[in-house]
């Protein structure tokens, strides 16, 4: 699938960084950092690490070759490293007789794939900040612009579109965070030989996994981990959640630039999103790509879930099922993001919109502020009474809410104060609060603000 | 990931169907059927059709370039008709002019991914008649080969591989035929214009629909299906069960060629499955592909399934998400299909090993037959009492079975009497008959046999 | 769960179908059937069986006290045999001896699943034909009702609400023949004895197993099924189908009942739907909660599929880790059809609105068209050029689109005539002949119509 | 679902934690703290905020009739407000004025699915870690126990109990490890009013929510999450995580237990596990009951992950659907460790049958060790050469390998001396090294050893 389908919804830094070339390179990193960790518990010269090292250059080998060769044994490793034993072997043999040294097949696979997915998701992380950064700047600017809250797709109170974008920013936030956490704290080299106990290498072996951890800068874990997936499990989770905020704000976005809402649009320029038959459309298609990769995360975290079960030393199938699905999870995530940057980048608010929207139900959504308010005169249910009977007037009779509810009044509040009462853009609670919670607001535009001592209380979530 | 990965994951002929070529090919047809059917309903000349037919050939376009042009857009058939037009228009401008009239490109994208669920599934049902006929040949080879039955992974009462193969069997030949069904009557056409009314066309829509559909020798649907998917639902689906069946197999290859179990091996001959430092290893690496390809089934199934909840008359994002597990979905399944042929072919049976590993429990498997045996004599109650306690002691003393039930019955039975209720070989029940039933035994080696009334009562399961 | 969450989520017959009552009917129902054809092939007599059959009465058990005798050995069967024993023993102690004679705990739970899904399934499958019923009523009523058709959520050209609704109740009218087929033709008795030989009741063993599945009505399948679960894959795909099939539907009444579109409500009556504190809302309750269960199927099914592979002759875990997602995905269906159902007799339809949507375009939407009309005149690119730009106009400075273009055309055509064309009504194109073909709609209002051929032609997609 | 599959399924302490009364509890409980909170900010008084804790009394409730009476509104707080209100209204009815002020349905919901999870997560993390506790001990008693280590399910090199068990242990501790930052860090009160914004407390909103956070003892998120479900997706793959490590290890137990292996069996007392009819049967029901609940965690996972796309400010079906699989999966995952809990309680190792299935390959395994051995003398390429002919010699002639080795050694080695390489007992590598640092063996015994410093190095990790 690398051509039809990928201008649609692959985009970003992460294909590349997953192709079968970044796999080729990570492999052939896992064979160099072993090479040097064998020279450095003295297993053998510098010189001969060195013949490996030179060996290990990714353009040098052939991933289709490879792969077409890798049916017989049941993974790419192992012609990769007859291939490269050979390479070595014309220059240094007795170099050549250390290829591999100690490891086995799946050493190699699975360092490699750790390196894949902190390098893929090193350049995936960096993307979410921006768009994190993008997100923040929305919500900053429209902090106090007004727009429909909704629930279930009803229009229920007033909120901020910088609330909304608010909540759009921590859910990208918060997934970011936690990639952050999983590259940086739950990745690990691969090395324990055919069972796990390096035997081959005895008693060298522990301090050869633990040069060979050192040189990838990867941690190293306590035992081999070869039918313990709970790292993959937790990588795969991750980037679900990070599809999940993404195509939640996706999703968002394809709702608000609705024909009937329009209260945002995405203008991708000549040729991008129009359709040359329909001219009033406007098609949000970073959304929709966005939300097109993100879908597809679901499925691929189950698979990788299910192989988490694998059988004794090295599983027969669960692991070999997992290349596909993660390579492919960390091309949704990666796409998604991208994509909805685009969309970002692309998208222009309509507060006019916003407001005429909210005066779409003609002040009944504030009927509950008006209820509140008149309770002190007539007590809560009598309140609860003159107001919903006025809203039924007024929605079955079609007329104007001000002048139904001032009636029913009969002097209670004058025109003007049931008027400014049923205001949206003077009922938005805490929207902006939040906000700057998110945005650092205040800091923006003037002292510390309260988003400093929730930052304190509660680190983990910010 | 058209390389490293896919001489160990990929097989067969479905990889070939289902790459960029294939889809150009399909969107091709689908494009020149159109021409076609715009003809016979006397839209456009038999000449103009006859244009746009001479320029849809899959190898003069670039799929690479057509999937970059494709982001702007949110699909790849826009830059491809662009592209079609263009070529078209070199010789017959005015033909150009009708290229892919009244269709979007809903209608197209569809349409191909019906040609190539068609052809892909046709190879891959093809696959699956020979391996049917590969495993009810061995079905019926077997027919009275005697091994452990084993439940919970332990050995319960014997069977025979035979019976065994046979429901391996019948399990793929009740997959096979879903998959032909769907291939047969559940694929459809897709041909609605922007929303599914065709009114650029009017009155000639449902004609020029009725002749398209009948042109690509595809179903006419009653109406356009652009959001309901349940087609592309029951394709899952069959697919699925296709990997699961196949799957099945797989894992009992596995298990059954453990080294402690050794009742099957797969002999891939030289470098095939055998480790260079592990020579007595027999590794069943087709079966171990066949599962590994066999179980990402389910998380693609499950992605197509959310997808079926569809917007409006087009999704904003669920029918893109479509394209790549569907065709990752026939890949898995034509792969794992394919490895379990050859792991079929590789495979070797040891009839010795499943009578010694049936004398490991020394007849104590075979103690329910005893206890029927002597119900008449003693009543259930005390022969069973009589022949668990035989057994205790057998396996707590390590004793002869047969001895310590001969001494407890006092002379009810001979020690042969007992011996030759305690044969395996002796108590396979119906396997036999059910072996028969599948393999068409009786008619392979006489006359007709239980195999045909069965097959008369249950149409629909064989 | 049983309690608080039913409400919301649970809704219909499907619910008392799966319950632990109508499992333990089902379970007693196979035990009964056993003991019935024991004596019908003669190895027990007529009184035994009755004397079986007699104590087969659901409501003398209690299943929460088998359940916790479960524990034990693995599955509900052993302590309910036990039990059923104890009490055929009081009345006849030699009749007790014979009950589960030949079975295995899983013939009679496999049995049992195969009559709990039958039964949910049909009351389902009725829910179903009526909520299409509503689904054609509904079509053909408003046959001729335009409204937008939307494509990414925007706008794109008219439809009708007939043609939306035809196509609600296709895709279920397709998933419930599909539920139908697997209804009748793909459920199986199961028997088989502990490893599917029958071995203790040879030589009669396949003539048990044909009047068992006689007396229940159940199709024989050609060879016990314990491990070969395609089955329950094909009842699982059917199920999810028509929770894909709904969810569609639900999806689309949330979307159209949106506040800003308003083109169906939901009317509950009295204290549904409605928010005491938001007098304005309309919720569609009945609708979200359809949505609410249909969208748990993808994860139930996939468990089902990734269960699909079991081991040897019967399996270690996967077969128990049916049971629970199996009943709850026919409960999520049911409820989820039986919400949509209640979700369609609350609708009200808003032509007006309908019609008012489409006014919001302006006559944008039908660009296509115009260009159309003006291409014998101008030449296409000439006439899309002119239409194109008089669309931008009419767009970026407000003005009434037959004034932009009637100037534009420069006299090429009148005011009316653009009027004309612009006419959502009058570009319906192939909605209503569609709607007929599924509604029957010609032979409701009068002689034959095109819905016989396409039935014709294509039976197996009606 | 709760009684007849609960006995077979369901274990330990997670089920009650989970149930109507436990959800009804964490209702009420929220329900109280905002009554409480409201109290602390000053806008209802201490006595007012009492009068209604002293109603949020769980037993007084009935779910089974709020569950009915939810049907109309589209979830159970609605009717239980209703019905607390009611109570508090019997004895202060101003104080029922206030009950559920500022609060919208969700905000209850979410914050009482909060205390569910985190009351049932804190006893099944307790559970792991008493799991975990045992197979660290079974680990160190088994440090120097040889094995078979199974790649493929092909005996490869050998390993010790010691080092499979710690492999099992190490999974288990990063689950809970996983777990408890989760319960700890990233739960989250969840307190927003209609739309988010607490407009009706305002200027109050954020003290009060803080309020309501600090009671319950939940971190307070910067601004509600209504449809941020991020929490939800960390939450669920935490748990799906606990199902796959328990999985794994209750899926090697099963390898283990099996017949022909019998390095392990679950010995479970009279009438657990045992076959009345097939005596010699010792079925691992408690690893094959954790099997099941683990499997079924993938589905349930994808379901929440799907679910985490929710729309605008409060979602329509997807928030909905996330109660049941939410709920299951707590379930799951305490039973599949309770259940394994169990397994490893019943499990018997037995020594005798690892080192007899260590001698089947017949120092096969060892070939690598030799080939090492004697490439000092004989370069790798010829070293390898004959004893990979010898390894054939010996198992194509069926002859003892040590003696076709020495043979063609040609004196180079002692059959004494060839007899010692291929001991297997002899050749563990680090695997004790590895076992000590996951049992912190080295403390147990004597003086600190490797485990400390890898402790220091790799903090996630442990």
């Amino acid at each position: 699938m690398t051509g039809l389908f990928d201008g649609v919804l692959d985009r970003g830094p992460v294909g590349p960084l997953t192709d079968d070339a970044a796999w080729l390179r990570a492999l052939l990193d896992a064979e160099s950092a072993l090479s040097g960790a064998l020279a450095e518990v003295g297993l053998i010269t510098v010189e001969q690490a060195g013949a490996v090292a030179a060996a290990c250059v990714a353009d040098r080998y052939d991933p289709v070759a490879l792969g077409a060769a890798a049916a017989g044994g049941g993974n790419p490793v192992i012609p990769l490293v007859k291939e490269l034993t050979a390479r070595v072997g014309e220059g240094d043999p007795e170099a050549a007789r250390h290829v591999h040294r100690g490891a086995t097949s799946q050493d190699i696979m699975d360092t490699a794939a750790m390196l894949v997915v902190r390098r893929a998701g090193r350049a995936l992380h960096a993307d979410l900040l921006l768009l994190n950064a993008d997100l923040r700047d929305l919500a900053h600017r429209h902090r106090d612009t007004p727009m429909p809250g909704r629930t279930l797709l009803q229009q229920a109170l007033p909120t901020t579109f910088g609330a909304v974008a608010a909540g759009w920013a921590q859910g990208l936030a918060d997934a970011a965070r936690r990639l952050d956490e999983v590259l940086t704290h739950h990745l690990a080299a691969q090395f324990g030989g055919a069972v796990g106990t390096l035997a081959s290498l005895d008693p060298h072996g522990p301090d050869v996994a633990a040069a060979y951890a050192a040189r990838l800068e990867l941690p190293e874990p306590p035992l081999p981990w070869h039918t313990e997936r709970g790292r993959i499990v937790e990588i795969a989770a991750a980037l679900g959640r990070v599809c999940g905020a993404a195509g939640t704000v996706a999703q968002d976005v394809v709702l608000l630039a609705q024909t009937e809402v329009g209260e945002v649009t995405e203008e991708g320029g000549a040729g991008v999103g129009g359709s040359s038959t329909m001219p009033h459309k406007r098609n949000p298609v970073a959304a929709v790509s966005a939300l097109a990769n993100a879908r597809q995360a679901p499925g691929l975290v189950a698979t990788l879930l299910a192989a988490q079960i694998q059988e004794h030393q090295r599983a027969a199938g669960s692991w070999h099922c997992e290349w596909l699905p993660l390579t492919d999870l960390l091309r949704r995530a990666g796409s998604a993001v991208s994509w909805l940057r685009t969309g970002v980048e692309r998208m222009h608010v309509h507060p006019d919109r916003m407001r005429a929207n909210l005066d779409l139900t003609g002040g009944l959504a504030l009927s509950e502020r008006l209820t509140t308010d008149l309770t002190p005169d007539l007590g809560r249910m009598e309140a609860h009474r003159r107001v919903t009977e006025a809203c039924r007037e007024a929605v079955g009779q079609d007329r104007d809410l001000v002048d139904t509810v001032t009636e029913r009044l009969e002097g209670l509040r004058t025109s003007e104060q049931v008027r400014a009462l049923l205001d949206p853009a003077a009922y938005l609670g805490a929207a902006p609060v939040f906000t700057d919670r998110v945005t650092g607001g205040a800091a923006r535009t003037g002292p510390p603000g309260q988003g400093v001592p929730t930052a304190k209380k509660e680190i983990h979530e910010r």
